[in-house]
């Protein structure tokens, strides 16, 4: 089971950083690559041509084409992120990302959503690993538990 | 191999039928239901707690809580398509959609983004199963050429 | 009388605490508690569902779902805050809880309006409640008389 | 029992009709009037101060500042509906009553949302009848039949 | 000749200094109050009906409802400035404000335009006042020297 | 007195006839002509130098740079009135207009505001005409006699 | 002399079509084709890679990718033409097209702006045809001829 | 070959610096000034009717006029660069710019994209000479080969 992420600029890898940990600790291989849609399409194109992995995530700002292009590229699962990129905070990478026409699908997460992109892979790849399913279980559990943890603390700390 | 789609109201499916018929020319099963988040939040929760499919599709236009809260019930995929509903042209949709906390993913479409949901689930059904991975290919490689007789015909039409 | 105050994530205390204030500064009791339409659906259902309170205050940035998912389960008043929440500032929590559908209604404050959320609670109970009522007259009293203090205070600093 | 509508322009009344069938259906008594913020503002300061409804329900469209007038004239709980209105679609409308300054709050609901307008008003005032109460849950109860029944006819008509 | 300045807080003064300065450069009498349309009606009536001001500048924030009440209130120009507020950036103020319907002007100037605001309250004093006319002529030559200053400087700086 | 009303394309004249016809209805002299500002530059200049009006109306769509090149040519008051324009509904012709820079002023009305356009110029023109000024205060007392009978019509439609 | 067009969908003609024309009228070449970024990406790499067209001109909606691929294909001038598409009226497309990072420009035209890219395209070649050139001046005089007519037929229905 | 770069505001001289430096290292002349649309229109005009450059470029912010009035000017290809401007983030600009009428093209850029405006000017000379046509394509390389090289650094800074 492996994941590839390409990132449009190395400077989206702060933001990506959380999928690459977040697939380190569900135990999946990540692949990992800075490539641009628009200064190297060739890159891209041989990167998702010969990846063995399973699904693409990609990440971009702006006019954020790079998912769209990987799909392109591809019939295998792709998920893109936008980055939250200058002026527009991401509504122009939101829009370059999830607007795709019919036939091409990119499945789009939240703006700088790069932990759920990675979640989202989990997912698919534990339709056929059932111990990948039971740590999705478990990371969810492990959730509901924090913000049980959470309100307690602020049950003491506003004294209603 | 089954996909269920969830329709927050029932005049949801004049959108939504693309994604049912899609599915069913790659030959997968469909599970197809109304239920709102709002109005029958019961209903949603036994159906996603019941289901045997393995992956969910959830649309809804307006205030769209309908994915959010599949998601929230299932460590399944969830793919979310915003329905393209007044004033707001799905804008409000693709928002209340696309932009989920970290730690619960849903895959966002297109708004009224019917056939790529159905696309996507096939991606993601390929990924275990070759024949449904043949299919896309096929699939993509008919849309190339249906461009192709579009361009010849336009090259016929506009004499330049 | 007493108002139960649901926040989407401990975050949003900062925000919200004005509500808290402001609901005990009218001798209104308070119940506050963390909890997440995604991430502890059952969470959420077990606390409306058990609450005293008379009215519920949800507040929640992003794709809110919270205000919306409360107001499924219970028919009493439910006021919405959106918080606001990077990068979209508010416009998708926003939209996201004031877009209800028809039939669930959901009163909606403005993005981070916690202490406005508070007032209406109170303007609420007051229909019930002499005592309350005509605090809420005196607040915009002094509301009033504060404004003329600013204003005696601009007179003398802007020399016109 | 009594609510009041306010709405800002004749014009609305189309839209505005469904607040008044749902508060009669409800059994609720109903006052309407036609006044303008901008164009009949004493007209408006008279209604408000006179009125013996024990909520207001107000609807504009454009700069809609309607319901926030009414607001600054009382304490009991004003309900903002924020009509359709060409250009922008309500997103003036919307803007310009949800965003309240601190300490004036209005309760605001979706464009055009003129029902779910009558039924928070229902709420409130069910907080102190318990008929009204229970009409709350019977309606709730037949929207989530008439789904079922949408439902049932759906799979029927969708072979699937 | 007097111009009015109505800002809707106090912390609008800082924005609306510009104002106050602009008009007295131009020997125009200039009226400061603090009023809000929402926590003081009252005052805001009061002072409008009373003012022997020619021309009314309103400014406020949010959901900017005082330059229309004060318009209600008034035949002579109100010209509206559109407070930069958070989270919108000034987008609700300036549709509060510009969107007023058919029959009640407010003449809107861009988010935080005081210097603009004060400008045009001076074109329209001109018109009777042939000093005033000459001064904002003068007035532009200084502004268009100013650039060529600048010009000059930045050729200087930028070695081409 | 006379008001000059430039438009930027005959196609606009549908919605500044009512402009021409308000002025009219008051009694003001109304000069209008067809001038572009990126397609006539010339015609806009010479049009405003030479021209006696002592206010100008300036309506155009899309980036609409009318009011502003004409505002940049004198120092009288000069409207702006933004056309509703496929397919950004007028927001752009809006910001086009109303984010003026400081120094040169264009009092902006609502997308298709054309008879708040002649209005405020009437307003203006009224501060040096007693008699213009009390055709102002009857023009507001019609159309709060009118809001008053569509009120009574209403009052028989509905049955409440 | 010779623009190559790329349409991302054959529906795109209808408003293309005016560039086509255009670039006719002033005599210039022209190449057509429909080619898809998305769903025939070698076909677009292969037209642009052969084409001996000097400019390229893309029109695509939604997320527009197809300028910004064309773009990253050659070094030649590419215009880029965003299409009005449902839901977002093509602020999507235009986010797309115009907001290229840094390294890989495109020229990027008003939604729907065929006709601008055509005369943008002529613009680019009159600066070495300088029978172009006066082609180009004629046109711009045309236009005001043909506006200085409109501006008579209108001073002759608008009875002033 | 020459550049005109036109600036409305010294100001803009902080973003517009990359395309100057972009200008001079292919070797292009480069002219720059400061001229305001609106405080300086006889300066503007005069400066496009007397300059000899090819092509200009023109940035702006806030209702960005001068990319569109340099158009209306000439018919040498004008370039537009929105500037990033308070409070609504270069959106005001991008549509000023971008928005324009059929008749009077403006190549318009990314908010704040003086690099790309640079070398687009430099891809439009590039048709008419040989050896910026290879430095262009020499400055794409090194971009590829740049990044290559951040993706090494990436692979050895990211433990995968």
């Amino acid at each position: 089971m492996k994941v590839a992420i390409i990132i449009g600029s190395d400077s989206d890898l702060g933001v990506m950083k959380a999928a690459v940990d977040t697939l380190k600790n569900f135990g999946v291989d990540v692949e990992l690559t800075v490539a641009s849609a628009h200064r190297t399409p060739q890159k891209v194109h041989d990167f998702v041509k010969i990846s063995s992995a399973q699904i693409f995530i990609a990440a971009a700002g702006m006019a954020a084409h790079l998912a769209g292009v990987v799909a392109s590229l591809t019939t295998k699962p792709v998920i893109g992120v936008p980055i939250n990129s200058e002026p527009f905070k991401g509504l122009d990478s939101l829009l370059s990302i999830v607007q795709m026409p019919g036939g091409v699908p990119v499945a789009t997460m939240a703006v700088n959503g790069a932990k759920n992109a990675a979640l989202f892979a989990v997912e698919i790849l534990a339709l056929q690993d059932d111990s990948l399913a039971k740590k999705l279980i478990s990371y969810r559990e492990q959730m509901a538990e924090e913000i049980e943890l959470k309100d307690k603390k602020i049950q003491q700390e506003v004294s209603l």
